[in-house]
Formats: structure tokens, sequence, C-alpha cells
């Protein structure tokens, strides 16, 4: 029955068996999806893929194919690969700064513990008045 | 000639004309990249998404075209997509990372602000001190 056809099968123009693998990914309703990979896969190769694997991981298989062919369509150059590009970039850009902030707050926790080196200051200036001393038994 | 034959042609078993728009990208020392580019897009699909492409663009198609190829043999449900969802978690991680910093600096500045506030203190003493004034004079 026409009707009852999937949308890859309304497509190739074939009849919709009950065992169609495309059937229950896709749908009737939204023909733009099976066009969409059949384009950049070809229908023998996304029904090739989705038989290869179990049933409960077909939904989704069909709907990493269809985001891949959709930004193949979209980017012909790179792809979804272009989209890869632009998340490592985003990711680079997090860590850079972050790695900055961190060492902004690392300059800020030696800033505050500033009073605690107090001692070595005294230490420094006990130093200075024995090198003042020496240079007094030097002159003497 | 056989041995001047693309590894898209030898695998394919028919002649390499000079003008065969898959040799420059497919050379016959890798059989490999070919073989994973068909097995996934099929070698009239990827001929006719170069053909589409200008010149200087088809190495960068063919190479990112290769690389979603051998995502999908890798990981047969979610291809490169797969790579996307990883790289979307590590960018959410840096970011909550980033503003978690950002915090612990919000918090470190206001700290760092705080010596700033003691004329404050010496104005609230002050009060205190008026406050003991006023409670000796009405004890007199």
């Amino acid at each position: 029955m026409s009707f009852g056809r999937c949308a890859a099968c309304r497509y190739l123009r074939r009849r919709c068996t009950q065992d169609c693998i495309l059937s229950p990914y896709f749908p009737s309703n939204n023909p733009q999806r099976f066009a969409s990979v059949h384009r950049i896969y070809g229908a023998s190769n996304v029904t090739k893929l989705l038989q290869r694997l179990p049933t409960h991981l077909r939904a989704e298989a069909a709907d990493s194919l269809y985001f891949e062919a959709q930004c193949r369509l979209e980017d012909p150059v790179y792809g979804c690969v272009g989209l890869i590009f632009l998340l490592q970039q985003q990711i680079h850009s997090a860590e850079s700064q972050l790695f900055k902030t961190q060492a902004e707050i690392a300059v800020m926790k030696s800033q505050t513990q500033y009073p605690q080196t107090q001692p070595f200051r005294a230490i420094s200036g006990s130093n200075n008045l024995l090198l003042q001393q020496s240079d007094n038994d030097a002159n003497l």
C-alpha cells in the first residue's frame, strides 16, 4: 500500500515490506531525513550499516548518520570534522583561560601570604646589622 | 597500465585514466584509505562529492571523508558524533572548572580588600567608646 511506505521506500519508489530495516528510522512524515542520508551514504550503505548492528542500537546509529549527513551537506569540504575543529578550539580557549586564572590565583595566594614572610625580613634585617657590625669591626 | 593505477581504480579493478578524480587523493601506496571511504560512502558518492568541489578544496574534503569513515568503522553506532559528544563534555568540564576558579578569585579579591575596611572598624570602635561614654553618663 502506497500510504504505508516509509520515507526510504517512498524515495526509492519500492514496496515497503513489514521487515523493511529502514522503516523504523525513516518515517514517511520526514522525507528530508532519508533524502540527506541517501545523498551522502546511499541507501545500500545505510542498510548494510544498520543490518550489522543489533536492533537496539540502530536508532542511535540512524540519528548519528543523519547528523553527519546534514553536516556534510552544509559543509561539503569538512562535514562534521569542521565542528570537531571548532570544539577543539573552544577546549583550547577554555583551558588557556583556566590556566591564566589559576596562575592569577597562585599570585594572589602568594600576596596574601606576604605578612607571614615578615620574620624573614627581620632575619634579613639582623643580617644587615651583622654586616654593619662586621663593617664596623673591619673599620676598627 | 596496471602499476600506474590509483588505490581506488585498483580496488574497483578498472583502468585509471589521466583525469581520474580520485587518483590524487587515494594513492596506490595507501589502499586502506580508499577501502575505508568506499566501505562507508561508496566510490560513486565520494566521486560525486569531490566533483562538486573546486580542485583546491578536494584534498581537504578527501581527508575529512577518510577521517569520518575511520570513525564510523571504529564506532559503527556513533561514528565521529561520538567524538563530538566527548569534546562537548570536555568543554563543559573545562568551563565548570573555569567558573569555579573565577569564583575563587572573586572570594580572594574580597578578602584582600578587607584591610581597607579597617577605618570602618575604627569608627565602629569609637562608636563603642561613645556608647561606653553614654553608658557612663547614664550611670552618673
